[in-house]
């Protein structure tokens, strides 16, 4: 059996792991940005998923969401001392693929063509 | 557009963050396990998800598979060279998990009693 700990461990590991979640992260380190600043750093990723991976970060207490009263209405994000805390991790995570990348490219390249040459052999 | 290269470091982040692949880099630090024992260390997955996480690394070139002619058939599952590479990654990641996950537990509660009093004003 699984201890509510270790389910809510894994749970972080997932939020940490997202892709879109880490990128955000890096994205905020300089500081606070509009949605729309954001999503331009954030090249591939729709704006329902900016919003979902958002609010998920709000609710783990990683990002602020401050509405300011202004016309046009403005909204920021910025990473909490939480969220600052991860920058680190999303460091060691990103650093890692940039290095590997090519490795595991190449990995799976090798393994469809084996998987390939299995099914259909000549 | 997103480049490829973005693309592919994407999903890499999402292969290292995916909780279960980190589990197993964690699990398989020790030396090579067989299915049956590195399941009674991942608790909570099922086989299906197991055999495919198993999948994935393999694919990516982080973990090996080794059948071994016996009676009965033996499947042995270990971190390649570049699977080790990332035991500081997944390190730094579960390290943080463990110190912070109680902060992240109560701004989620945080969040969910103010959404759900924005819901049903009093």
């Amino acid at each position: 059996m699984e201890s509510l700990r270790d389910c809510a461990s894994r749970q972080l590991l997932d939020r940490i792991g997202d892709s879109w979640s880490a990128l955000i992260v890096m994205n905020l380190r300089g500081g606070p940005l509009r949605f729309t600043e954001l999503s331009r750093k954030m090249l591939g990723v729709t704006p329902k998923m900016m919003t979902q991976t958002l609010r998920n970060l709000e609710r783990d207490g990683l990002v602020t969401r401050t509405v300011h009263a202004v016309v046009p209405p403005r909204v920021d994000y910025e990473l909490t001392p939480l969220g600052r805390s991860l920058e680190g991790v999303v460091d060691a995570i990103t650093t890692w693929a940039d290095t590997h990348i090519a490795d595991v490219l190449t990995a799976r390249d090798a393994y469809d063509s084996k998987l390939s040459t299995a099914k259909n052999p000549s």
